[in-house]
């Protein structure tokens, strides 16, 4: 079996009695080929690249009801199905997903499939070279409301927003078309605040419009965006599948850096027993796709995630061996100051502390919300403790007394 | 508040502890306007507008841990997101897909939202009326397998399953655009078979071509197979996001019925606290999109759904009071001759018997079959039992002699 010309899935399956091997092979020949045993051998010679392989069976055995489980690797012939995403998952979880207690927890593509994948155009690095920061975690600030508020009012939110030296300003991914804040309009609403913060803190902002609409429309609305002067968009991937996500992400037309929000990835990752685990549904397939952030339920809020799945989702956008450029990992809900340290600990320097409430709800505002943040990040870079780099930083003092500072 | 101009969203949230009344108006406010009690007179006069309202908190108590639960029903301002379904989801069930055990059980969207979406082109009575047959359920076959096959396979795979007399055929989910058998040519090389069999019967056919390749290609895609013959598509929609099946039903060129195949939707159902119901996914959605068939699977195979699920989806499609078309009910997976008195007292006469094994594993071949089908079907209309109806008509006889007959 040449790894160049097959592309892998794992699944956790649990039953209590199956033959597991026997079920790993019911799914490598049902998916493939359909039947093999009562083929003529002339057939089967002429099938045998269409065959699915089982690659791996492991069982985990339990004589507890409900527990017993095997995680199976199947290797699916690439030649069995096109290069992209959609034919990828209703190959190896489209019928399969259906079939009893089963979860897709590992995807390995082959290069002949990846190659097919420009991946993100700019990526984690990229995105670094974009802003002209390298040296520290970069600091992500969301809309406190949007729904309802007219033109002037984003400005000004994105204004104060913006004052305070984050790095990246990103919509709400529930806001729509709408006669208030329509697209072009709301992208110059908001350029028109960017360059006036630039102007004054002197630093670099990208701004991720939220990429909505018809699905036939979004290259449109996307290039209407980056017309406007958008230079980030935001979209929700799951909303529209993967590919679209990828046919934006190869459009050279599409200059800007996408980030991947995870709206609806709560109706796939979070049973045991179905669905597609995180690491695979928003690391390895943003990143393929071509995201070059991905949002993802931090394990610190009231919106959790495990730790663990947490950290599997970051080395899939970070360290997993694909062709793509590494993906910016956006751990995301309850982030405030006082966490920095611990998400600088558990993420490594390569994160982005993205924070809504923990900007908007600042004692000082969102520009003193957005230097408490920008605060925090020196002092953790200093190697200082938050208490102590706070006597002399008046934000971030203001920050840690409302919200303390959690270390574990 | 005015039903015209608020879509709801019913929600079971599994909480051993939670006041779920809390919970359901944080759901309101947090989707919607994003904080309510803080603000100013004057901007909640101008946000009333926009904020979500708490329909109802139905809750069913228990002091078992992991049953307690309630059912919430949220209305969503239509004027808060744009006429388009992910626009809708991302609303309904974006991020709060991702806050602990909550699943999407019921969504009742607005007439003024359900306006902008033409569905079905042909529905269940359209199919019927395409195919003149009005007085029994249709029977439908699928391919026994397409991988590997050349057209002249594919050729006459398709003409000994429509020399029995079946009134639809269509592709496996699982063919995608291949060397062996593209697009165009094996429409061709299928539409031969097909008129040869239409001669050879005198009954009229729908194959319904497999429908993949990139997001941004599907229309051409569609268009070309229509061009060349095709006069039905299948559509692994779930792959795609229900906008792009919207809008392939929307669109005037695409002038042949859409089957949706439930691939993936296994991610999506099953579990009882994650994810998205069947009558949601496969049903309502799928319906207000424009699929004119819908494929489940079926109470009667390995592949299962339960029943009340089954019917609740037939249900749905069928009898939901929406604007749009009803569509044909295709529980599939399963399904042999002596099953067909079951599916027509479970389903009723507006329903597919959709077989694939059950057609091609008939001792006789596929085109006995596909007669003894048929055959089953007139019994049940005739008021016959299978058993009476098949000393007279051998497919069926060999048929229930292999399969036998189920009758609950
Ligand atoms: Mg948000
Ligand atoms: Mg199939």
């Amino acid at each position: 079996m040449n790894n160049n010309s097959y592309s892998k899935a794992t699944y956790r399956l649990y039953d209590d009695k199956a033959d597991f091997h026997k079920k790993a092979t019911g799914i490598a020949v049902g998916l493939t080929v359909g039947s093999w045993t009562d083929l003529p051998e002339a057939a089967k010679a002429q099938m045998q690249q269409h065959l699915g392989q089982v690659v791996s069976v492991s069982a985990h055995e339990s004589d507890i009801p409900g527990e017993r489980y095997a995680d199976i690797t199947i290797a699916y012939p690439d030649v069995n199905f096109s290069r992209d995403i959609p034919a990828f998952l209703v190959t190896a979880f489209g019928k399969l997903s259906m079939d009893g207690r089963i979860k897709l927890i590992d995807i390995e593509p082959s290069a002949d499939f990846l190659s097919a994948f420009p991946g993100p155009k700019f990526g984690a690095q990229g995105l670094r070279d974009l802003l002209g920061v390298h040296d520290r975690p970069l600091v992500m600030s969301i809309f406190k409301s949007v729904i309802g508020q007219d033109l002037a009012n984003l400005r000004e939110q994105f204004l104060q927003q913006a004052l305070g030296g984050v790095d990246l300003i990103k919509d709400d991914e529930i806001l729509f078309e709408n006669p208030l804040s329509p697209l072009v309009k709301r992208v110059e609403a908001c350029v028109g605040a960017m360059k006036e913060a630039e102007q004054a803190t002197g630093q670099k902002l990208i701004y991720f419009t939220n990429l909505t609409g018809p699905t036939f429309s979004l290259k449109d609305n996307a290039k209407r965006a980056i017309q406007a002067g958008a230079n980030g968009l935001l979209f929700n991937v799951l909303a529209y599948g993967f590919d679209a996500l990828a046919e934006l992400a190869a459009d050279p037309d599409i200059s800007v850096p996408i980030a991947a929000h995870p709206a609806m990835a709560g109706a796939f990752y979070p049973s045991p027993h179905y669905g597609i685990s995180a690491p695979v549904l928003l690391g390895k397939l943003m990143r393929i796709a071509g995201a070059d952030l991905s949002l993802f339920p931090s394990p610190y809020g009231s919106v959790v995630m495990p730790k663990a799945e947490n950290l599997a989702v970051k080395e899939a956008l970070l360290d997993a061996p694909l062709p793509q450029k590494a993906a910016m990992p956006v751990p995301s809900a309850g982030i405030h100051p006082g966490l920095v340290p611990l998400i600088m600990n558990d993420f490594g320097p390569e994160v982005v502390v993205n924070a809504g409430g923990g900007v908007h709800g600042h004692p000082g505002g969102p520009a003193a919300g957005g230097q408490a943040f920008r605060q925090a990040v020196d002092a953790v870079i200093s190697g200082q403790s938050l208490e102590h780099y706070a006597q002399s930083h008046e934000p971030l003092r203001q920050a840690i007394e409302l919200w303390g500072v959690r270390t574990s």
